[in-house]
């Protein structure tokens, strides 16, 4: 018996655990950042479990939307009421824990209210809004979103068409919606749920346009939580994930506010409509690259909850002999099978580790900055930026080969696959499209390609082997000896050679287009230097971070390590291949060394998935239970039904029944 | 005006129509198979929206899954009233099309009454047998299911539990689930829907398992249509999509059944309990290469819907200046856009010219096959499966990218992207796991690569390359003077050597290791070859196609079967430079062929889509409307949100608004 192996469970995932060769607890303390941490977890977890506000009356996958969202405000209330519980001031970790916990992959009411309500006042707000605001949206007296986003306007923040126009006779702003495609849309919690926002509108004053700017603006009356006169607000509809959520639409006919709801710590209106513009133009940054600083260890949450299902299930399901007569095998055995799983598993294991470092990182921005210190505020930008687009799409992808490594029941909604993939999914499109965040970051390399080759460049340490000159060729033996330095060295060519292959194409094409047009006519290229120069950092931070780790894990960790560098490697032969600087036998060498991976990981992969350390409350999956009893499970979990409270339906007795009476009785 | 401009339309989207170099409406012949069927389409088109029975009340992405499948009741009725509209034979056209329209993607109750139970009852019965329950069947007094699939088991038929226990005394079986993974697991319309099913259970008689074999079995009582004794059955719950259909389970204890419910054409049961075996053991294929011939269909219908959203919403989407102060561009204009969905595009037509090839190797077949002729059986059992695998994954792929290409609408259910993908991706799954179907094809594969070896090789049409020696280096010169023959030979060149190295690390394998174990450690290199194998055929096929259409489309269709190749090349360039086939310089010119191609494209890339014939009635899109109005419609979608029914919900007046209220009174 221990936290993982337990009386009645499946025999083949006990035996899968009793084989495992490290010490599972102690790999859940390295990744979670010690054993105190863990031990705090398991305290939140237990809370959790007590309070009856966070059961759900059915699996959530059996509610309408309706009750979905009543569900889910009983229990945000209840987690907003129990904050004490954990320490506030860590939100990647005890916050983040506990808001999955109890409020799952749904999202709920006040999910923009924390994460972007909140952080907006406190950024943007002077020190007598500060004073007001915060104090009301701390305490919960009201609910406040982030209405930015239109109908038909996204990423270009400049073209956003809603409107705050100075009236200086009433000293108010005057909002207002001059076309549906400036109907704010997608703000979750904005169609139902929230009173309060703060909106983003084009500031005019004296007849003249100043750009978007943030006010907060009063949307629903106190005591009737009525819409305001002069707003038209609701739900936006069904959504592929996180339907839980009423993310919302909100028109606003030439409503009025006081002058001092626009926020004003950096841009002022005075009295008489004077703009006073704001000393630093681009410190809005702080929430955006909060949220994507958050993402990073989201979404390896959510990859990391994909492997750990489809793991386990694939110890459990036996399908297919290998050995006529001998029985069915585990699917886990089929090569097939650890070739679609194993590299999920990997690559949650290194965005996990480069979840970490984008926390501290994010944590030294935040320190910095109160000393008005930005010295690193850009490169968290683009690391942030480029992370967020590379580890949002792997994990999309990843999350998919789990489900359908999981045959048919992958499919079912007991599996948690669709709730996973519609929730993690979303990552790709919020908070900067992927590919234009992947244009960004190009940007940065652009500027330093150029400056290499001006012999002005000076790059630190993320994109310093844009400089180097680098071997001809790959100094890959036999992967037996293959170093984690010479795998760098490869890895970094491979992006060299695309940074400057983009820069190269940009060059030529500025010579007979406008900057513009030639920007965008080597755009393909320049995504892919991108993705390049992000994957090479996810490799070294997560080499690097194995290398650290004590020699009774490291072992186990390092065949995760290079199973995620070679599965990129073989995933781009060409990038190596096409300029002579790997032989095919070289490249031979690491599609051996995959499955070689393959087999190392296979005895360890159930405890490698355990020592992430989803309890059931958190993984919610039938196919993933920690027991390992999943057809039971099954079959029990499809009696909460809808369709299964009558046993005849409507659609028998008003349609079905009576053609087929009818045809019998012509029979 | 015309079929596709019409006043009122968006001005971006007419603007792309008019600058069409080519006749829409001539290459909606030549896609669907000329001027009449074009013509029929738009019959039956009419016909369906004149009928009320057809109408939704609301988009059914706003309905539950009670109201869905009340609605779909409905519409099966009216549709199966009606069938006398549509030419009943031509089920690959006139049948799948007139569905479309008016089942959408939800399929219904009888959708296995008629793809599974009628043509296993035509295949599977003996003349007696035939006569009543086709009679039956087809005049609906009966609708049935086809129950094969259990809770613990799926592609292994050998392994099924359900057993059918022949009584001589009563002249009966006995049917019974001996345990809960024997549970029927995922037949469609079983839970509540279908009285009758086909159920395979394992035949015993005079004690001995002569294996699968299937029975015809009553699940509910004609009149109350509740289940019969020792039947416990019901919906085994929401799903990824496809959540009108009622999927279900099903448990036998000890339920009789004559003895003459054993479906006998093959093999039967004399009333003593003689088993008498088939003559032929392998002619059950039937109904499987019939579902995943329809598949391919089917899949590349969904793949070109969504190519049809995501490229009409990026002619009417504009975002961003390319050239600043010149105003917001179309995104279809931005290179990584059109590298995102002209693929797919291309994708889906080079997928319908393997559907149309399929349906016609089927029919070929089937006409053989009453003649008792198996010649053409086995290949078409190839091809079709690994088609339905290479078609399903790509197909899922592809919605996916351009799902994501819409940006933050695509996540929408308005954009129709959640419920076309949750609807095509089961196609990876069922009717034959992916990757198993891809091990079969290898069995073909490694078969004829040992013939070939062997020097005895007889390999007809789509493997003859196999056999073939093929050139050192590839004859690309320039993309502009690349042939379909040179394109053919590379591509063949790159699945023949994958071919063999699978073939050879297999036999070098089977020296230390038993039979399937070596198997089991190159499948991963198996299923590589086989995918190569189908990419080969698709190619192929739909530049034969091309090659013979007139020359008014064939200018514009050679951009898309080229890009269709020359994605698949770039996507794999290592199999191409690791033996020095190709040099770096080739694929160069294969990068820019690509770049060339969806340059080309751009300008007809609305009236491209537009010639697949999607009336709004069956794209179900908000996104992808032909009137490109796109904006307004959102708005006025949204006001169906079941939480738009309500101004206050209680969500609010239950939990958020005491709190709120709290918090207010002790400020």
């Amino acid at each position: 018996m221990s936290r993982w192996i337990q009386e009645g469970d499946n025999v083949d995932i006990t035996n899968e655990r009793e084989k495992g060769t490290f010490d599972t607890e102690r790999l859940s303390a390295w990744i979670h950042g010690g054993t105190d941490v863990l031990k705090r977890r398991r305290e939140i977890l237990e809370f959790v479990k007590s309070v009856d506000d966070f059961k759900d009356p059915v699996p959530i996958e059996f509610l309408s939307r309706e009750e979905r969202i009543l569900n889910n405000a009983r229990k945000v209330v209840a987690m907003t009421d129990n904050t004490d519980q954990i320490d506030g001031s860590d939100f990647f970790g005890e916050g983040m824990y506990y808001q999955a916990l109890t409020m799952g992959r749904d999202l709920h009411a006040m999910s923009l209210h924390y994460v972007m309500f909140i952080p907006t006042l406190q950024g943007q707000t002077d020190d007598e809004q500060l004073d007001e605001w915060l104090t009301k949206a701390i305490s919960r007296a009201v609910v406040g979103t982030y209405a930015q986003t239109e109908l038909g306007h996204g990423t270009n923040l400049s073209k956003l068409e809603t409107t705050a126009t100075y009236d200086p006779a009433t000293e108010e702003f005057v909002l207002n919606s001059p076309t549906i495609t400036a109907a704010k849309w997608w703000p979750g919690g904005l169609g139902k749920s929230s009173n309060y926002a703060v909106v983003v509108a084009q500031l005019y004053t004296k007849g003249e346009c100043k750009g978007p700017h943030p006010f907060i603006v009063q949307l629903r009356e106190d005591d009737t939580h009525l819409p305001l006169k002069g707003i038209r607000l609701g739900d936006i509809g069904p959504k592929l994930g996180i339907n839980g959520n009423d993310n919302g639409f909100l028109l606003f006919d030439k409503v009025r506010i006081p002058r001092k709801h626009l926020l004003m710590r950096y841009a002022k209106v005075k009295p008489d409509g004077t703009y006073v513009a704001p000393a630093h133009s681009k410190l809005g940054y702080g929430t955006m690259v909060f949220v994507r600083s958050i993402m990073i260890k989201d979404q390896s949450t959510q990859l990391a909850a994909a492997a750990t299902i489809a793991t386990r299930y694939a110890s459990v399901r036996r399908q297919g002999e290998i050995t006529p007569g001998k029985g069915e095998v585990q699917i886990l055995d089929y090569q097939t099978q650890q070739f679609r799983v194993f590299p999920q598993l990997a690559r949650a294991f290194a965005f996990m580790a480069a979840a970490t470092e984008i926390r501290d990182l994010y944590m030294t921005v935040t320190e910095q900055l109160t000393h008005g210190n930005t010295e690193l505020l850009a490169e968290l930008h683009v690391l942030s930026s480029g992370l967020k687009s590379v580890v949002s799409w792997d994990t999309a992808q990843g999350i998919e080969q789990c489900r359908l490594a999981c045959g048919g029941h992958g499919y079912s909604q007991a599996s948690g696959f669709p709730e996973i993939y519609g929730y993690a999914v979303g990552g790709c499109t919020y908070e900067g499209e992927n590919l234009v965040m992947l244009l960004q970051v190009a940007r940065f390399l652009m500027r330093a390609a150029e400056e290499v080759r001006k012999g002005t460049a000076k790059l630190a340490d993320i994109g310093a082997y844009i400089g180097r000159t680098g071997a001809k060729s790959s100094r890959l033996t036999t992967h037996h000896h293959y170093t984690d330095v010479q795998l760098v060295e490869d890895l970094e060519h491979a992006a060299r050679k695309q940074v400057f292959r983009a820069y190269d194409r940009l060059k030529k094409a500025q010579q007979h287009l406008k900057p513009e047009d030639a920007w965008n006519s080597v755009s393909v290229e320049l995504a892919k230097a991108s993705r390049w120069h992000v994957r090479v950092y996810l490799v070294k931070n997560f080499l690097h971070k194995v290398s650290l780790a004590p020699q009774d894990l490291k072992f186990v960790l390092v065949d995760v390590a290079r199973l995620y560098a070679y599965d990129i490697i073989t995933s781009s032969i060409g990038a190596f291949l096409e300029d002579g600087y790997m032989t095919s036998n070289q490249m031979n060498e690491i599609k051996e060394g995959i499955y070689e991976c393959l087999a190392k990981i296979r005895p360890n992969a159930v405890s490698l998935v355990d020592s992430w350390d989803y309890d059931d409350k958190e993984l919610k999956s039938v196919l993933g239970r920690r027991d390992g009893n999943v057809y039971p499970a099954l079959l029990e979990w499809a009696q909460n039904s809808q369709l299964n409270k009558t046993e005849v339906l409507p659609s028998h007795t008003k349609y079905l029944g009576p053609m087929m009476k009818d045809a019998r009785s012509k029979l």
